[in-house]
């Protein structure tokens, strides 16, 4: 097989997944195991490159057509300069992981944070294929975010750009605090954590829920429940729908994407939480700002983040 | 003198302001006259063609230097096809102003909203010089906004982005009707009409306030009273303050650019409006999102619009 192949890496806190695409995203070959994260960064990097070499091994390609390597971590990092500064997930502070990954495998690495790569993944071969810009968020125990300009990650002036899980989206007087620091961010009402947070003060105040009955409350605890009809466990999806259509709202005024995906965990529980938010939406966006606009369920699943890694060393 | 030039127009609906700047975004030459809107938009824009050629003329530069031509106007229109589809201030419905002017002049013409030159104006070398990534916002009778990104405009997929002005931002409970069929938009308190009305309103419910001896309050007048001291016209600049800083705290995890510029007639109130404006953001932005970051006041004053539109043809 001849042209040219890329690979990603998702590095996550249990495991890692890496990744053979081709120049079309289309995911090739796929190879998981253990992080083995208690060992070491060291441990971990050579665990990387030792996948690295057996994917491309094993493929019909030959190491000379590999492009790059992209990796995605979740944490704080200085993506120029490939630095892992602070994975709370990996145990990780202060890791040359581009350098490091470069001397071992010779090739280009790029890194970005777990929430962009997954961004780039569905915006290269998943749900926003062939769409120039587009907004990503992925709902899971946090809110993650991508924001994709021109089909490629926009980052902000310091890495911060697209942190969509920390709009302060909640009015004042609703807010609880989030996990930043600050006060009502989207995070705090529609990720998994939100939504059974909201269970439990349900529960605790008393509400007449079947919630009440089970015993450690998940997202999908909710969904399931809300869409047997539990009156209480629907107000709290919709609330979550609620938050997460006037971010977009906002987004559609600020960046204006021509789509929308949803990822993540708590994405799978499908109509009932995404004809809300398409509601929302539609109420409170302005008519010339959403025209053609949509809002549609991520497709690539756990891939993304393989994906969109492998994307990172695409010609800019 | 060599060199390539490039010609900016700013097209308001009663003046006619052309430019001519040097590579650096220097403005050297320009000239100003009557739109004469009431004559029709071929009127409008054979004066245009009339005056790029006069400034060309007599400039030390050659027509053949000049790279292309730019026009800011106010109003909704498709850039790429350079074709106006409504300006109210210019009572034009439909004009092909891109096709004409290129029919006139035997240059490339290009054309896009007045905040979106604005802000590449500032950003080309008014207050954003020499950094890629900005957000301006021009505080006038609306809320006007530009975002740069890599130092070129924004435009997002309907060209809908950076409309800074119908960000939701004032709580639901607290929300005035925007003239854009919304509630609690940016513009309904902190452009000189949101804030003239706030005025009003005090004055109305009988606030004790120097503003209540005043015939028309204009929105210089609020300021004049906050800075002499009067605790109404404090509180109403603390509020226009208060959502421009919570504003920016939303896009420093969208977009985070390295700046925020504020011009238009509003910004010229100086401290007594950035120093809440400041509060507010540092308040309410994550560590993370707003190191180094500043809001700086813009600094090409009127002549923004026509270094923005000059600098439309710049190489990309």
């Amino acid at each position: 097989m001849s042209g040219k192949v890329y690979v990603g890496v998702d590095l996550g806190g249990t495991a890692i997944k890496v990744g053979l695409c081709d120049e079309n995203g289309k995911l090739l070959h796929t190879h998981e195991g253990p992080t083995g994260a208690e060992n070491g960064a060291e441990f971990v990097l050579d665990r990387i490159a030792q996948y690295v070499r057996l994917i491309v091994d094993q493929s019909e390609h030959s190491w000379e057509q590999v492009a790059g390597i992209g990796a995605g971590i979740a944490g704080f990092m200085d993506i120029p300069e490939g630095f892992v500064k602070l994975s709370p997930n990996l145990g990780w502070r202060n890791v040359a992981v581009k350098k490091t990954l470069e001397e071992k495998l010779g090739k280009t690495v790029t890194i970005d944070n777990d929430a962009n790569v997954a961004a780039l993944g569905e915006a290269w071969s998943g749900a926003g294929a062939g769409i120039p810009n587009v907004v990503c968020y992925t709902l899971g125990t946090g809110v993650g975010g991508g924001i994709i300009i021109n089909s490629k990650i926009y980052q902000g002036s310091l890495g911060m750009a697209g942190e969509l899980g920390h709009l302060q989206i909640v009015p004042d007087l609703e807010a609880i605090q989030c996990g930043c620091g600050q006060m009502g961010c989207l995070e705090t009402v529609s990720s998994a954590t939100g939504i059974v947070r909201m269970a439990h003060d349900a529960v605790a105040r008393g509400d007449k829920t079947s919630l009440g009955l089970i015993q450690n409350i998940t997202a999908k605890d909710v969904f399931d429940a809300a869409k047997a009809g539990d009156e209480v466990a629907l107000r709290i999806v919709h609330r979550a729908a609620y938050y997460l259509g006037r971010s977009m709202a906002s987004l559609s005024v600020i960046l204006n994407p021509r789509r929308y995906i949803i990822g993540g965990g708590v994405s799978k529980a499908g109509e009932i939480l995404f004809t809300p938010i398409r509601e929302i939406f539609t109420r409170y966006t302005p008519e010339q700002a959403r025209e053609g606009v949509d809002i549609v369920p991520a497709t690539l699943g756990n891939d993304a983040g393989v994906v969109g890694a492998a994307g990172l060393n695409l010609p800019r």
